[in-house]
């Protein structure tokens, strides 16, 4: 029998964490369909994606409070069924003791060098003593603020030597994540908008060691409908003229995006997508509102006008409304399962073909959400065990 | 030089018509860029497309209204810029002078199989005044109630003899200006949702003379967003539970529409699109009203309710407002250059790949819009006239 | 000590019925404040009001499942809070240990008349076992088809004959209902669009009994906006043009709107309202749609186009959503104490004064909301105990 | 027969005023009607009213533009009919000429108050030359900045020594221009957010010299919707827990509220009308977009999250779509006609009763519309021509 899979979860007490462990769990104790899993479509079955009882999860996060905890305010929320959580707290429990301290600047008592060797060390001890045959780290903490270029981003042995000072901070905990998981052989996956894997020296270092990656900043709400609508009117020859958006979402996410630092990151790797999606820059104001009093519900607004035949206005409007963390967490079980199987077919450096999962591809510049879907399939299609070719 | 193409307008006189024709004369006049027309779109320019300049357009109607009076009224309505009427004053006389009295049951002194004999020669004889090398007929007259299917459909010679008999209408109108198209070699666009060239006797007659078609029932609102958005829920592995529409329009096709009977068959068009491309039924509640006072504008409401990850409910809301004949005319300047250079390639029988601009696609099962966009595009690639391979 | 009122639901195994009462309760027990209960807003407090403890719930039903049963399934659709079915689990017991089986004609094997006897005597005896002050009937039943009117309606003693004749059915089972209280000497609240007391015969015996009534009609959603919001466009001098409108609704309630008889009643009551309001009539098509996957939420979304300054367009959509029984619930706890003050204050016949709550208001003209909530404010200052002025 | 009355406008070619002045000229050539024109309602017709034939305008303005040539291109956006135009042209230009070069700091080659005593004297020439009973002297020009209150507001005399000052600036164009009213004895009406006459030494200026004022902030979009709308959430006693705001404008508004200063101002005004409305600080982003695309459009989208019964979630949403000066322009002619009709009838001092008409109402703390519109009604019925009583 195929050895089980490793799930590494940087930010692992969050909502999105917590989402997808227990749908995981509840996936496992047939509790439930796989609504929402990419993977779970027949269309793209594939042998060497790991089963729901083949995935074992750990993780990283700064918090501490216990997963049943959080499972439970999800559940009052209204993003988990009231009824699962009791069916799985046993579960629950031992995944939260999986969960080891993360790094935080902020709280740092260690160099960022030494800080991911205790990562890696954190990683691999886990992968031993599960008997895993490879672990995928996957990046759901909080929203970093934008991080400066830096010179030592482009050569590892700068890199190196900057991680060892204790007086500078070179790399944002997202890119400390990341270097743990390389250091520890470790496909990574960088869910949030933040820097992450996306150092150059990085992605060198990943390239070199054989190891895929994939991001970044999922694709889950209004960007998702962005990139299935802005084609409609670029096939069709209309022009868009102005494409407005409002965010509204409470949260933990909520919070951290108020802080307006913070925000810009998310809002940059929104922008970048639409300008690429129609082929030039339109006037498109964007905000992201925290609103506290809608929970764990995020509700986007948008208002795109259009000139149509002969000058005329076309104007469209929607609102997309749901709950933030149900619409990532099976994304995170698909992204781990397609990772997994990235690395049994032998698949190193960024996986372009996974672009319809993010808002801003690494290794892809395609935007548009069905070439993205067909580009997802074909390489699915594409993939065979290493070595099994031959 | 080529010789020019003809263009046959079955409604003439109406909005769509009245659209179309101003706009290709505007094109013509270099008054306006072809935004909305998808021919003209770089990427899938080709030389078996007639050019404006090379379009010569006359048709059938059963109203008599100068088309430069309806133009004006358009004008007032907002569909047409107020500049452009007077600067093409002239050209829309002379198109208006080359449309011919249409059939309508309701009027007729003859039986169907005269009408058939009288308009085949009305086009017959525009084709060679104009030295045309072909004409393509499109059908943009008033959407008709649902036809009964009879035995007559099924075999030429039974349609033929019950055409002459004076006490049967064995065929609406649009399968009688259908019939007179092929009868006078002529392509057929059907962009209503009406029977026009739906009857398998008239198809089958279309393919033995070697002349394409394509229809039915333009594309432009409501189901051209449903077919972008759809497929999104379906790639996400998201299952929706229900979804609603509310359209609300004036103007001609709206008067038409509030008729019970008629919309019947605009809603049996769009309802059959919907569970195609969800694969399963889902409640869908559909309106249509006539609502005067909103003129020439089109605003449609959807309510989508999808079920996510766990459980939770999702919530897509659009609205969609724009002026429907503005929507609808481009297509129509579109269809006749796509039609032309399928004629021009040799190509007979029913067009599938033109199923991106159709909410029930003749000859093609395919309802996504960007998988629509995709055969459009390889099927204009592969397109070469006619001997010029071989 | 005030001795207790009862309250008397008509339909009270229903949605709108079960949450009134797990809401009584959990008031009753501090486990939630009154929010939505106009009668608790400090503006208005009376000391005519029974408090919360001092209403005593009864009532009949044609359906059987206990109401605890009924509340778990709210609990589970999302609009009772999971922790309050549990800790009012016995005082559920004991009210579903008072509804009586009620009356429909379809299951009749008594003549109306009997069934008239029968009820009132239900609600006698409800009244003695509790010793109350009064009992207030409030119908929150199924929505009936239109009743046609009828001679007898007029005439209370043919009325009376035509009721003893088990061959015809002259009476819905609302005014069945409604007679019932009237001959137990009870108040009646139609919060329905069916007939109920509005059967001259019926008004008149009321008011010659001293009994105060007030219906109909509960105005909890799209029409409660709509009087909110026409009367700004009047006192702005702005011209409504058209006002459409689609409800979707699941629910017991969805399921009974959905057949086209019944949905008749509810759609008559809110269009008159609307010409009302606008002192005109306008194009206003209007849709109640039925949703089962929605469950007991409803969605609303209108459109409203008017004339401007010099002609111009201005629009108004807006979307509506929420959970309708939680909507009307506060209403009936209410109406209750209104009726119940007003009847100790003396009052007789149609309380106008109470249309700030229906959609149909008996006994008024006045639809705008604000100058009905002025007006209720007013009704309410005026209220004293009878024989406390002399 | 009575005298006319001028109305001088700050702002006089701008959009708001050039629709105002069209209007007005197409209402006296019996072109329109008066829709939008609250004292035209047959209800509040009151005999101190001026005419549409007794008004005269004139203005100031640091734009010279031909008005006719605005109102084409206000023609071509949509907000004028393009029939009006040419019809009033002549008109158009006489008004044309009655507008004087106002005062603004960054060209200001004099101090304030030699711009006070020019700007007064171009009134006071005006209403001479026109034989006026009296000027309106209305502010519709570009929004300022919010402006720092400072010592010498408060007392006259250090006021008048400071604008004496050719080095300092202590009050805004529209104060300069509030001062220049005053001092010509006219009544002065605040449409724009800006300080204007709240100034107390101007107010306490303005009241002794018995001159009737009001404003601020013309109340035609979002705010509207929100004091018709907020009353029904407390008068229902549901609680609002958020209420989130995008506005998307184009035209001279929009790029002149896209500079962050300037906006400011607006978003205070509408901010404290909300708090007021709800009778607490809710959850409440709001933005304003300038999207020059939508031209003289503004859009307005709401999203309101309310609790209900037993803590139920209500969700509100609207989107309100119009032409923004089209809104304003009849309140400018009402506001002209009612502080006419009030000076005639010896009010002085803030006119609180006209709240109605503002987001920020002076002399008033009632937001409610409803209840605004009420104590206008009040109000405009208990006017007399001053001696006329006695
Ligand atoms: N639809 C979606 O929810 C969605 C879509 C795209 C991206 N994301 C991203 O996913 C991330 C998680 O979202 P969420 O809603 O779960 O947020 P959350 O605030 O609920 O959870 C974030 C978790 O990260 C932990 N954390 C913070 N800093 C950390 C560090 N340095 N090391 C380890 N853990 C740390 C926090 O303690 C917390 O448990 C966010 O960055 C968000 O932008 C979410
Ligand atoms: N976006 C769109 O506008 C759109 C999209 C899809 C389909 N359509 C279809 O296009 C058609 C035209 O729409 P429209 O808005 O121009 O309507 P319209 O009412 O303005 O015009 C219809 C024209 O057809 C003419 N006509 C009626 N019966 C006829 C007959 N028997 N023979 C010849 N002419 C006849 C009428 O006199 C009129 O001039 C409708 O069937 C509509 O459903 C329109
Ligand atoms: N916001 C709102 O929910 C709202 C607003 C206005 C009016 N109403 C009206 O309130 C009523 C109840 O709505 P609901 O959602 O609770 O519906 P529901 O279907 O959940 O409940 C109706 C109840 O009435 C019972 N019933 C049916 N016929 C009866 C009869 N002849 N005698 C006694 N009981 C009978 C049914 O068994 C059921 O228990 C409907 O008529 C609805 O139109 C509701
Ligand atoms: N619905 C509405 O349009 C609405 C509602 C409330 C308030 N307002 C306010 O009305 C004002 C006018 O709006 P608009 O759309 O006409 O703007 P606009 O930009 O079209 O016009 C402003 C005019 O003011 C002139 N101006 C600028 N500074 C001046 C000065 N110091 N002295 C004299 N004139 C000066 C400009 O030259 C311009 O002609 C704005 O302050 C706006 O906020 C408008
Ligand atoms: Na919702
Ligand atoms: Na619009």
């Amino acid at each position: 029998m195929a050895k089980a899979t490793g799930l590494w979860l940087v930010g692992a007490r969050g909502s999105v964490a917590t989402t997808a462990i227990t749908g995981l769990l509840a996936l496992r104790a047939n509790l439930v369909e796989p609504v929402g899993c990419v993977t779970a479509r027949p269309e793209l079955a594939h042998e060497l994606f790991p089963g729901w009882t083949e995935l074992v999860v750990g993780g990283h996060d700064i918090a501490h409070q216990p997963l049943a905890k959080r499972a439970e305010q999800l559940a009052d929320a209204g993003v988990l069924p009231h009824r699962i959580v009791p069916a799985i707290a046993d579960d629950l429990r031992a995944v939260s003791a999986e969960i080891r301290h993360g790094y935080h600047p902020a709280e740092a008592h260690e160099p960022a060098a030494a800080a991911i060797d205790r990562m890696a060390a954190d990683i691999a001890r886990f992968q031993h003593s599960h008997d895993l045959e490879q672990v995928v780290v996957v990046n759901v903490s909080s929203t970093e603020a934008p991080f400066p270029e830096l010179p030592e981003h482009d050569d590892l042995a700068a890199l190196d030597a900057a991680l060892r000072d204790p007086a500078r901070t070179v790399l944002p905990p997202s890119s400390v994540a990341a270097y743990a998981a390389v250091r520890a052989g470790c496909a990574y996956v960088e869910f949030t908008p933040s820097l992450g894997i996306r150092v150059p020296a990085l992605r060198a270092l990943a390239e070199r060691s054989g190891l895929p990656y994939a991001g970044a900043d999922g694709k889950t709400g209004e960007t998702l409908l962005r990139t299935a609508l802005a084609p409609m009117f670029t096939e069709r020859a209309l022009r868009v003229r102005s494409w407005a958006g409002t965010n509204l979402l409470g949260g933990g996410d909520g919070a951290t995006l108020a802080d307006a630092e913070q925000v810009r990151g998310k809002l940059a790797s929104k922008g970048r997508g639409l300008a690429a999606l129609l082929g030039e820059e339109v006037t498109a104001p964007l905000h992201i509102d925290n609103v506290p009093e809608l929970g764990e519900q995020k509700t986007a607004w948008d208002h795109v006008s259009v000139e149509g035949f002969l000058g005329t206005q076309l104007t469209l409007q929607f609102t997309w409304n749901g709950y933030d963390s149900a619409l990532a967490a099976p994304l995170i079980l698909d992204l781990t399962r397609l990772v997994t199987a990235a690395r049994r077919a032998g698949e190193r450096g960024a996986l372009g073909a996974l672009g319809f999962f993010f808002k801003d591809p690494l290794g892809s510049t395609e935007h548009r959400l069905a070439e993205q879907a067909r580009e997802l399939a074909d390489w699915i299609g594409g993939l065979h065990a290493e070595g099994a070719q031959g």
